[in-house]
């Protein structure tokens, strides 16, 4: 039988395992920062009717710029942050926030070129670089886990790299940054800063998104994601909004046609229910704050969260905590910084089951 | 305004236009080889009602390695090339096989690597190849668009490629490789051989499929896609079938949950109602057949045709030849060496305003 190590594999994916948190089928899952609420029957009908509307024509292929999609992504995000006049020229689409980056990536990095993060964070963004063959610089967040904007420049201007990865609020830690540590890292950037929003909806009151910044930043990319706050993680649909010459730049790398018609009507669909799917995150926000409450109230360590999860701590042996969470069901992340945990915010009785294995388990 | 020019754009990609056909409304679409027959009224309600079924759980994220698409797919290929004994573990999926191509590159090319091809062929072949950062050589094809087994083991053990191209039926030339060229290459190359099959399906009786080499040649990787025979372009969805090894190795660079869980479901149903959807196969084969003829004894040179498309020429300016067929709603492909033209094959009724057109297009 051949193995993976009789293979022509690039030298530098060796060794390498598969990223992924585990797929168990458990009571509880609190892994993957998924929103608990499932769409409702009126939104599951009016999705199998979209699909149905398309279906007739999928022989041909789809609208290879999803104008239209993009059309209405740009007028959500105007209905989120107003002021910020975005047109579909300004915004873009992908599979899944990950293909988002991985597009940024090709397009601005590649062999020769790097990009710069502030760890711990988002995990696939070190591993997207590396496979699109840039290469990685980490620069660390402060201890708690927020980011100085001194200790930023000085990042950047030490290393010059050609991309910028910020994400606020941060995974894993949960932490937003201030738009001045933003307005510092581009104004000290000599490339691309991207800032990942992908939990941009969940910040608390007054914490601005960097959205704001687009004007007079035409190297600045905030990315989104349908993924969380939208409760649309099935479908994979991320998103993006700079400058219209940055989407100019993505259509040189985009494999043509990445967005089936299926994707475009349902994301469109789920826009159109906005209120419905937006409307489960005053609550998720409630229950993350009552949860960061109860854990201190507890004696643990915890970040403060503008997303929808809770990082935790600390435990010299987290492995046995996940563990025992796991036997009673409840099934948690392992990741982040050592000994802390992460814990996703999710319905009530999920928070409920959560508290009482988390008791037993310590 | 800021430009394209004004950002900082990988130096390899200034000057390039984005990929891709015009996307024009004509009333004879006849550039992206397409499977002009559309699913039945039966087949849409099907769609729909599986994205139904998907639908009340689209909050959670889709099984990350698309397990149940795979098993059928791998039935599918089981049925379509009776013998090669395909699960799960050999098969692999992807949005379009544009993506499957990426994830090959990212695996086995990337940077200080290379991939050959013999070109004219697919052109996102190099075009993939150069965003993953992999070199490109171009070894032509014989002069009849064919390859002769030892002029392409002379090219392949002269450029020693980490990955060798071979497309069968080759796009935009039609021309299927006989199973002796394949297992030459195989034979003589020193890292993987894809073998592209997007048109395999329309292949003429008695051509053999790539597929039939997999047992013992663990470098071979054989891809297929659902956008052509199958008549799902709109879906995207491609895939391929290799050694369980090598899927291990894709596992390593695919970005995680890259396929939707709509995509999925939708894959599945129309693979369940692979009958309906093949059928339109034997019907466009045919008509391919009758306009070789036509063509030929309309005078042009026409090269053999495995697929659903024909390349003819030749044409001092063929580029006059595609505008005058446009301006009588004709919208063919100015694709492949210069001079000559591409045609998809359509329904009867497309096939006749294409003649007609020509006639005085000329």
């Amino acid at each position: 039988m051949t193995s993976l190590n009789d293979l022509p594999l690039r030298d530098d994916l060796r060794g390498r395992e598969p990223y992924g948190a585990p797929q168990l089928d458990v009571p509880y899952a609190l892994n993957t920062n998924e929103n608990p609420y499932p769409p409702s029957e009126r939104l599951v009908k009016a999705l199998g009717e979209a699909v149905m509307d398309v279906a007739g024509s999928l022989n041909r292929y789809p609208d290879r710029d999803a104008v239209a999609l993009r059309t209405d992504l740009a007028a959500f995000l105007n209905a989120d942050t107003p002021g910020i006049g975005l047109t579909a020229e300004r915004v873009w689409a992908a599979n899944g926030s990950n293909e988002i980056i991985q597009q940024i990536l090709q397009a601005f990095g590649g062999p020769g070129r790097t990009a710069l993060g502030f760890e711990p964070s988002y995990s696939m963004h070190p591993i997207i670089t590396g496979v699109s063959g840039t290469g990685w610089i980490n620069a660390f967040r402060d201890e708690d886990f927020g980011l100085e904007p001194d200790r930023a420049i000085t990042a950047v201007e030490e290393h010059r790299p050609d991309i910028v990865f910020l994400t606020s609020p941060n995974n894993p830690t949960g932490t937003a940054l201030p738009l001045a540590a933003i307005e510092a890292v581009l104004d000290a950037a000599p490339g691309m800063v991207v800032v990942d929003e992908a939990y941009g909806e969940f910040r608390r009151e007054g914490t601005p998104s960097a959205l704001t910044l687009l004007d007079g930043h035409p190297r600045l990319i905030v990315t989104r994601t349908m993924s969380k706050a939208f409760a649309m993680a099935g479908t994979r649909l991320g998103y993006l909004a700079a400058d219209p010459a940055v989407i100019e730049a993505l259509l040189l790398v985009r494999l043509p046609y990445h967005l089936s018609a299926v994707t475009q009507a349902v994301a469109r669909t789920a826009l159109a229910h906005g209120e419905e799917l937006l409307g489960t995150v005053e609550a998720l926000r409630r229950e993350r704050d009552d949860l960061v409450a109860w854990l201190r109230a507890e004696g643990y360590r915890v970040a403060d969260s503008d997303a929808n999860f809770v990082l935790f701590g600390t435990f010299p042996d987290r492995r046995r905590v996940w563990e025992a969470l796991l036997e009673r069901g409840v099934l948690i992340r392992e990741v982040g910084p050592p000994e802390w945990l992460r814990v996703s915010v999710g319905a009530p009785e999920e928070m409920a089951a959560f508290r009482t294995a988390l008791k037993e388990s310590v």
